[in-house]
C-alpha cells in the first residue's frame, strides 16, 4: 500500500503548484488517510511540490502512522496542524496552500501566530477531486462492502419473520448479520422504515412494530476498511402488494433504471438526476421526490460527485455513485431503489449492489 | 423542553453582549442542538442581545424544527450560516459573532461575499462553557444513558461464555444487550481488548479469540436521547487472576479510587488528574498510564472540562465527568477502570455507571 499512497501524494503535488502554493497543508482526516493510509481522529500531512512528505499525528497513533507510511517522514505532536506549518516555514516565508473547506478560524489564527513567515492560500478541493476516480484497491474494497451488505440482506429477507418485530429490531438484525459476514462497522446509521413511516426519506428506525400488508424499506451498508457501501431496498411485509404499492413500486423501478442507463463518463451530474426525475414528474409524483439521485461513495458514505438537480460536473470513469430515487406520498407510505454502481468506460456502469429489485413479499 | 431551550439561549445572550457582538450566529450542530432541541446535520441559529432567536435548516428537518421549537422563528434555507447572516444584517452594518473553532475560511468567505455589512468577530466557546453545568434534565438523560450500559455489561457477564469467542463478536453482543435495554445508539465505538490487546488503551475489537486466564477489558457506552455514557471495566475470563494482574489491578483500582475523591466544586481539573497520576507513578508505573484521567460528558462523548495532566480550570456543581485511569504494560496486558460521575456541592460525586468495581472471573 505505500507505493499506492506515494502516487496519490504525487499527483496532489501538481496541484499544490497549480494553486501557487509552496506547499499544502492536509487537514481534512479522510485526506489525510486517502494520501498516507493513516486511519486516525488526530493527524495532517505537508506535501511539497516535488511529492515529498511529513505526516504529523500524537502519539496514540505513531506506531500505526510509521507501520503504514514508512516512506514518509512523521512527526509526534499533538499540535499537528501547527507542527507542520511551522516546519514547512523553517523560518522563510511562504505560501502553505490549506484546505479552506476544513481550516477553522481558529486553527488558521492559531498557525498565523505560531508559524512565522506563514501565508494561508486557499487549495480548493485538490484532494476530493483526485478521490473521484478511484483505484483498483479502492473499488475492490467498495465491492467487497457491497457484498457484504447484500449478503446481510438476503440473509434477512429469508429467515422472515417480519411482523411482530419492531423497526429497531429489524435493524439490529440487519446489522449483526453484516458484521457476521465481515463488516467492520456501519457505513450509516440504519434506516428501517415501514408503514407509513416508509414516506418519510431519512426516517430513524423506531419502536413501531411491523404489521402485514405494509411497505418495509431498508437503506443500509456495511462499512469495510475504510469505504462505504450504500443500498436500499422496499419491499412488502407478508401480503401481496395492493395496485397503489405496485404502481409506486414500479414507477421509481423506472425511474432507477432510467437514473442507471444514464451513468457514463461524459455524462453531466444533472443528467442522470434529470433521467430518474423525469420518470417521476411524467406519473405526476414530481412533488413526491424532494432529494437528489445520487452521489459518490468511498471514504465517506457520501463525497462527490452529487447527482442532484443543481449539480455541475460530468461522470468520469471509475467512480462509484448511487442511483437512489424515491417517491414519498406523505401518511400513506413510500418506496426508494437504490444501487451502488461504478461508472465505466465503454461499458455498462458495474452494479456492486446485486441483490433483486423485483418487488418481493416478505415471509410475514 | 421549549422552556429549557428559552432559558438556555437567554443565558447565552449576555455572552454575545460580553463579546460585543450584535448577535450570535451558532453553527456548531451539538450547539444548535444545545439551543433548539433540533438534532439536525444541517442546521443554524441566530441569538440576538436580548434573547430572540432564528433557527436555519433545510426541508429534511422542517418538521422536526417546528415541532419542537415552537417559540423559534423558522427558516428554511439550505445555506443556514449564510441565510441567517443576512437577516441578521438586513442590510445594516453588523458585528455578528461566530464560533471561531467551528467556522471554516470557506463558509467565512462566503458569509462574508453573501451578507453585505456583516463583521465577523469571534465569540469563543460561550455555548460549551453553559453545557459544561448540566440542568435536570440532561442529568436524567445521563444518568438513563449509564443505567442502560451497566444493566446490558452486567447481563453479558452473567451470560459467561467467553472463551473460543471473538473480541469483535463480544462487542456486537454488548451493543446488542444496550439496544435491548433502550439505547437510542452507541455513545462510540465500543472496545473490547483481551490479553495483550489489553495493552492498547485505545483498541479496536479484532477476530482474536479470548482464551482462559486473560484480562478482558471493555470501554463502552450507550446513547441515550443525544446523551452519553461512558463506562470500562477490566476483568479476568475463566481463571482466578494471576499475582501479577491482582497487582495491575489494585494499582488501577487504587488510582481510579482517588481521582473520585479529588472530585468537588472548586478542585482544579490537573488536581483530579494528579490524583489518580501520583498512585500510578508512585508504583513505577508513570510511563505506563499515557493518556488524561477523565473528561466531560453530555451532548457529546468527549466534551469540557478535560481532566489532563494540562488541563486549565476548576471543577463546578452538576458537572458530570469521568475518571478512567489505566496502567498498560506493552505485550503483557493492561487493566483501566472507568466511571461516569457528577461533581456535585457539598456532597459525594454520584455514581452513574454502578456496576461493581471489584475484580471480576469471568464464567468461561
Amino acid at each position: 500500500m505505500p507505493e499506492i499512497h506515494a502516487k496519490r501524494r504525487s499527483r496532489l503535488a501538481a496541484a499544490v503548484q497549480q494553486a501557487g502554493a509552496d506547499a499544502a497543508l492536509i487537514t481534512r482526516l479522510v485526506n489525510v488517510r486517502y494520501l498516507t493510509g493513516l486511519a486516525s481522529s488526530n493527524a495532517a500531512v505537508l506535501i511539497r511540490p516535488a511529492g515529498e512528505a511529513m505526516l504529523a499525528t500524537d502519539s496514540r497513533y505513531i506506531t500505526a502512522a510509521e507501520a503504514i507510511a514508512p516512506d514518509v517522514e512523521i512527526v509526534m505532536d499533538r499540535a499537528v496542524a501547527t507542527s507542520l506549518a511551522r516546519r514547512a516555514a523553517d523560518g522563510r516565508t511562504i505560501r502553505l496552500g490549506v484546505e479552506e473547506h476544513d481550516v477553522t478560524l481558529e486553527l488558521a489564527a492559531t498557525i498565523s501566530d505560531a508559524a512565522e513567515g506563514v501565508e494561508l492560500v486557499h487549495l480548493g478541493r485538490p484532494v476530493e477531486q483526485l478521490r473521484l476516480v478511484k483505484d483498483d484497491d479502492e473499488l475492490a474494497l467498495i465491492g467487497q462492502a457491497c457484498a457484504i451488505s447484500c449478503r446481510a440482506l438476503e440473509d434477512l429477507y429469508a429467515a422472515g419473520g417480519f411482523t411482530g418485530r419492531t423497526e429497531k429490531q429489524i435493524a439490529r438484525d440487519l446489522e449483526n448479520r453484516m458484521f457476521a459476514h465481515g463488516a467492520d462497522g456501519l457505513a450509516f446509521d440504519t434506516i428501517v422504515a415501514s408503514g407509513p413511516n416508509s414516506a418519510i426519506p431519512h426516517h430513524r428506525p423506531t419502536d413501531r412494530v411491523v404489521e402485514r400488508g405494509e411497505f418495509l424499506k431498508i437503506d443500509f451498508g456495511a462499512l469495510y476498511r475504510g469505504y462505504h457501501a450504500d443500498c436500499t431496498r422496499t419491499s412488502v411485509v407478508g401480503a401481496q402488494p395492493t395496485a397503489w404499492q405496485r404502481e409506486i413500486y414500479e414507477l421509481v423501478a423506472s425511474a432507477q433504471r432510467a437514473g442507471r442507463d444514464a451513468l457514463a463518463p461524459g455524462v453531466e451530474y444533472v443528467a442522470v438526476d434529470e433521467a430518474a426525475r423525469e420518470v417521476i414528474k411524467a406519473a405526476g409524483h414530481g412533488d413526491h421526490f424532494g432529494h437528489g439521485t445520487g452521489h459518490g461513495v468511498g471514504l465517506e458514505i457520501h463525497e462527490a460527485p452529487s447527482l442532484g438537480y443543481a449539480a455541475e460536473g460530468k461522470l468520469v470513469d471509475r467512480t462509484p455513485v448511487t442511483v437512489e430515487p424515491g417517491v414519498y406520498v406523505p401518511g400513506r407510505g413510500g418506496v426508494r431503489i437504490e444501487d451502488t454502481l461504478v461508472v465505466r468506460d465503454g461499458a455498462e456502469p458495474e452494479l456492486l449492489t446485486t441483490t433483486t429489485k423485483d418487488l418481493l413479499v416478505l415471509d410475514a
